[in-house]
């Protein structure tokens, strides 16, 4: 009977934050590909675009000027998916036409006045500034709505209609289906176990020293176990810290150290500036603030679709969506790689 | 107070096959986009290219030379996902590192011998040959599977690593994440109701006559009250088949000029070979192939990306993988586009 090796032999892992298995092929890297390449994205920008609506001083599409702004900069989106004041849709009893009201809001937060300030080559500090501005931002959105959610669109190849670096925050006035899901596993864990889920994988994957990316004393980074995208990493709070809202002074000066060598090592693995989208996960708001908080850990997540090269990308297509997710290389190769790479000097700077 | 208007006011909606809710915010059409654009795929192959490996006569990349085929041409993927003959992962106890044994086949399926003949460009006894081949294929691997996976992944913009006509077959030894929650939900609602959930749908859709696209005697086509995808469609049994294994001589045609019409549609939207992936689902099969058959309908899902023009596609990516699917033009407002489509003449025939 043959062994198992998981390098070599498929398999699938389960998520045990959403229930969902993901089927891991590491054998089939080595197919060949003449699909659709990507344009890698450079670290090239021009500091200033006059005619880009996110730059200082710019009048945007809706006639509202920008201002000279230093460091981050926060309005609401001109186009917003989710607005504030919307009626409900009628009630129906038949459960194959269920609708609900959707209310919210949508922001657009700057994270520089230069464009071509991504996050890897801003300072640790300029990082700090965009990290307390989050916290601003949920702090003041959480008291009204159940779900804020922060979020960044990092690259074309992630739908991002602005090269400007920005990132999102939606608010909703209900909890969305994968928060949701995420809840419920998490709190089905605790009661279980009477251990945050997050906590405990944090504690084993410190043991096991298989997926780990980046150790901070507050952080650590790994590519989870269950992993979907190529370079899938989890930035998780070591301190049992609930929401981004909770983070002290330290987890914050040691949040931006880990993000800036995060990014770093994501733009040295291809040597462009590495698409994803990431967002940070933790215990609902609004109504649901006085909920226990303990099945919750922080988390942020980044999904990078890049597999190959600057140009060659992974698509999440036909089997993936009638059947499940299907990845090229184990989540500890991925590791591996990014373990290794320079996570200190950012390729643009040799 | 405001009334609702669905095509004004945003609002989320139940998709009952997988209990997720949809964010549908059709002001937000509107929007500007400066992100990335696709490159417009035409329908302006050459009929033989010697270096395609799908190719008749053509030597693949292990050295085998395809037949010089006349109709469909079946062999098994040079680097499948799935092997037939792996060992099963270690068991473990612990809930958060929990792998399984995969084991399947993944089968390549060319619909016909020349590249430039797409579905809507074929007659409708060729796609009957295509759908003839389905049938064979899945009789082949039902005996041994549990759950056979039929899927055509079009377009680059759909990860589609050949333009050469094809679909693929991907079988597996256990029920994968998808059709599993589909199964769940079908069968609970069979459960409670009696009846089968898209056998109801269906009725209720020739009723309501809102999201109707192409009614055929034997086929619904839909853009189903939650759809995801901007001009997402499924295609229905209206005879309560379970597997495609089990339709008549009469139902194949029918669904030949079905395919046809569909296709015809879509590439006729934005005059483009429109890109999607679609696959088919029905009752499970193998070691589940006695189970009750009588919760599922045979259907057949279409994912297209294109949002507004064949270079401006629709991505899912921040909001929609940290929080829940949105979309941006309501399902009935695609259905209108799609059914005042022209499904005769293919514009590349004007
Ligand atoms: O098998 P292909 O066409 O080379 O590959 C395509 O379809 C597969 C199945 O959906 C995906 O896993 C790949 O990411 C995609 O590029
Ligand atoms: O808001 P943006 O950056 O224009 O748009 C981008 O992010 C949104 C939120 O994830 C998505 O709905 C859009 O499809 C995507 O293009």
């Amino acid at each position: 009977k043959m062994d198992f090796v998981p390098t070599e032999h498929q398999h699938t892992r389960l998520n045990p934050l959403t229930g969902q298995w993901v089927l891991v092929c590491p054998h089939r890297m080595q197919r060949p590909w003449s699909g659709q390449e990507e344009t890698p994205q450079k670290n090239d920008l021009p500091e200033f675009d006059p005619s880009n609506p996110l730059c200082p001083g710019v009048v945007r599409g809706n006639g509202e000027k920008n201002p000279i702004y230093q460091s981050t900069f926060v309005f609401t989106n001109d186009f917003p998916a989710l607005l504030e004041n919307v009626p409900a849709p009628p009630s129906s009893d038949d459960p194959l036409f269920q609708a609900r009201q959707a209310r919210g809001t949508c922001r657009v937060m700057c994270f520089h006045p230069k464009s071509n300030k991504t996050l890897p080559v801003m300072t640790p500090k300029e990082i700090r500034t965009v990290i307390d501005e989050w916290i601003r931002q949920f702090k003041d959105l959480m008291v009204k709505y159940t779900w804020v959610q922060i979020f960044e669109n990092k690259g074309a190849a992630m739908g991002c209609s602005n090269p400007h670096p920005h990132c999102q925050i939606w608010a909703c006035s209900y909890m969305p289906t994968e928060p949701q899901t995420k809840d419920q596993h998490l709190r089905e864990y605790y009661a279980k176990h009477g251990t945050a889920l997050l906590d405990d994988y944090v504690a084993k994957e410190l043991v096991k020293k298989e997926r780990i990316v980046i150790e901070n004393p507050d952080w650590l980074v790994v590519v989870p176990y269950w992993a979907a995208w190529p370079f899938e990493t989890m930035l998780i709070s070591r301190n049992k810290v609930r929401r981004i809202c909770d983070l002290s002074q330290q987890e914050i000066n040691n949040l931006a150290v880990v993000i800036k060598e995060l990014t770093t090592k994501y733009d040295n693995l291809f040597k462009c500036s590495f698409p994803y989208s990431m967002g940070w996960h933790g215990a609902p708001t609004g109504d649901l603030t006085d909920e226990d908080v303990n099945p919750w850990t922080l988390h942020a997540t980044y999904y990078p679709p890049l597999l190959r090269s600057a140009s060659i990308r992974k698509f999440f297509v036909g089997f993936e969506l009638m059947c499940q997710t299907q990845r090229d290389l184990t989540a500890e190769q991925a590791a591996d790689r990014l373990r290794q790479m320079d996570g200190r000097t950012h390729y643009s700077l040799h």
